[in-house]
């Protein structure tokens, strides 16, 4: 088992990583001194719930702690502020009250969704992550929680840190083979912006990693949360450096949104960003290396990079113009200077994106 | 003009109380360096859209700002999530960005709206407060932003401080003689609370207060305000001392509930709770001249002591049990020590306020 703090003043936590935690719950709850006193609700999906919510039920309760379930949908539309309040139901119906806890057991959609409601049940409890997917090593890192609009994404939500994040990699040998290729993505991108030998080490075990092998899922976890937790230590609130983590999700939202989000699958999206944003690099004077390194990268982790065919480039466009990161009409894109170095660029124009769409529509199918 | 300004590290904001402020509010947003670009949601209910809004309006843009408005049925139901949805809708319709602010323009639950909507719309943007009401010289300092769940009071919200809050005491003069009333009830209590000398002051000037005088109003609120803001900067998440605000509310509470949030102004409820409370305190031993000063002082402002014959006692009781102040089936209440003094108490029984109710019924009707 590996700890890492993230440090974040009086709101800094621990992720601990490594394997069967979700069996020790109970214990992980009594060490951080979460009281026995107030019922605890574990709001998870149906598609995690048979897998792995008994350990976590098995291991509070033998521990002494009342528990409460809450089950929604797998996928995004549970990221509603109707799930939100059905939620909140649940909470008040069973008496949790201003000690209580709320435990996100599940990926990125239930950690949001529980996360926004630890951060606004009585204004505020404790909020425990248990990410069960390898995507979450991302999000259960920085504390963005939210619930979409159904105008937009993630427009209603806050900044709210857990107490503790408990990350079973045990959990992870049950996901399907394209959400661990979708999850790595964010991995390899922690890489990209920040840390060459660790984008190099990404490359070289992407067989490894691919098969689950738990050392090396242990130590590319570790790495990739840190990376992401030293980022948020210095911008909590995504006042600035913050948005270096956005590296390919520029482009990567919109393919997500012009997807009817379900198409592809985060990871996929923001690969493909992540191929855009080097070729528009490229075309700005970075070394051609720089895109091909960046997609032989993700191809090793069979990642699509290349923009499909059937996606309209007005749709994209439009899409990219509706995402929050646009202020004042101007497009801010996060571009690499190099492998483990990137760039906030504020001057991308439109034209510069069209061009690139239309290059990687040129590069095929490769999904 | 008056400040005052709220202690609260890098939370901390100005509270301006003057007259005819709402006319200057462009040149406060340009004191404090409120971005031109973004546009600004103005939130205010139907009542005070006809006597406010296009002094608010009128202001802004002749600063240069651009303004969307969204009003909302005056009264406690637009404290819902389908109300706090729909002006989520207008935010993001209207471009709303990361760099924009949310006003509050009205009473309490203009405020804990707006406020929720200030804390949530794209994970937290600028909050300014230009309260309407007496009232909201309680509400306005503290930052509890909240909407209703059905089945309880204030379960979804969040701590959110406002950038400023402009208090125009000449909004105050169009307020309705029982909203006036009942509002200088929480200002008694700040006297009552903590400082003795302002509990005698608002006594000798109750006339004055009634009739909006608008020196004494200032000096008034200017005093509340800043008790407020003391016990505030204490104990900004209520963990502790904050709780001694609480006085008069876990009965009023449940007398507001009880007459189904529409009988009882918060003001009126919360004064027959501070004479509950004065009151157990003389049963547990306090001299008996501190309920008759309590009550004094509260019927100089012409608010009610009594319990009203029609409210269940088991409905109250029950009412009081499901309030959130409340935890591992002990009650906790806030009782009077003498005039500017409270103390927590965590043991009363529910014995001790069944037979408050009943004598305070005794004191027959005098609304």
């Amino acid at each position: 088992m590996r700890t890492l703090e993230v440090d974040l003043g009086d709101r800094s936590y621990p992720i601990y990583i490594g394997g069967d935690l979700l069996k020790q719950a109970g214990a992980y709850f009594e060490r951080h001194g979460l009281t026995k006193k107030s019922p605890v609700l574990i709001v998870t999906d149906k598609n995690v719930a048979p897998l792995h919510l008994h350990k976590v039920e098995a291991s509070l309760q033998a521990s002494g702690y009342r528990t409460v379930c809450h089950i929604v949908e797998a996928g995004e539309p549970s990221k509603s502020l109707a799930v939100f309040e059905q939620v909140m139901t649940t909470a008040i119906e069973n008496g949790l009250d201003r000690k209580s806890s709320v435990v996100a057991l599940g990926g990125g959609v239930v950690g949001d969704l529980a996360g926004f409601v630890a951060a606004s049940y009585m204004r505020g409890v404790t909020f425990v992550q248990m990410p069960t997917t390898i995507l979450a090593h991302d999000s259960s890192v920085g504390g963005k929680v939210a619930v979409n609009h159904r105008l937009a994404k993630n427009m209603i939500g806050a900044f709210y840190q857990p107490e503790m994040v408990l990350y079973d990699v045990n959990s992870l040998q049950t996901l399907p083979d394209r959400e661990v290729r979708a999850g790595l993505s964010e991995m390899v991108k922690h890489g990209l912006i920040w840390d060459e030998p660790f984008a190099n080490w990404c490359g070289d075990n992407c067989d490894k990693l691919l098969a689950l092998d738990a050392d090396a899922l242990e130590y590319g976890l570790i790495q990739g949360c840190g990376i992401k937790a030293k980022v948020v230590a210095t911008d909590e609130r995504e006042q600035g450096l913050r948005a270096i983590l956005n590296l390919g999700h520029t482009l990567g939202h919109a393919i997500e949104a012009t997807g009817g989000y379900g198409e592809y699958l985060h990871g996929e999206a923001i690969s493909i960003g992540m191929a855009a944003a080097a070729l528009i690099a490229v075309h700005r004077g970075r070394d051609a290396s720089l895109y091909e390194k960046t997609i032989q990268l993700l191809k090793g982790f069979g990642l699509p990079t290349a923009m499909p065919q059937h996606l309209k480039e007005e749709q994209l466009i439009s899409a990219m113009m509706h995402d929050k990161k646009f202020t004042e009409n101007k497009i801010v894109f996060v571009l690499p200077v190099r492998i483990g170095e990137v760039e906030i660029v504020s001057d991308v124009m439109l034209e510069e994106v069209r061009q690139v769409i239309a290059e990687l529509k040129g590069e095929g199918q490769n999904v």
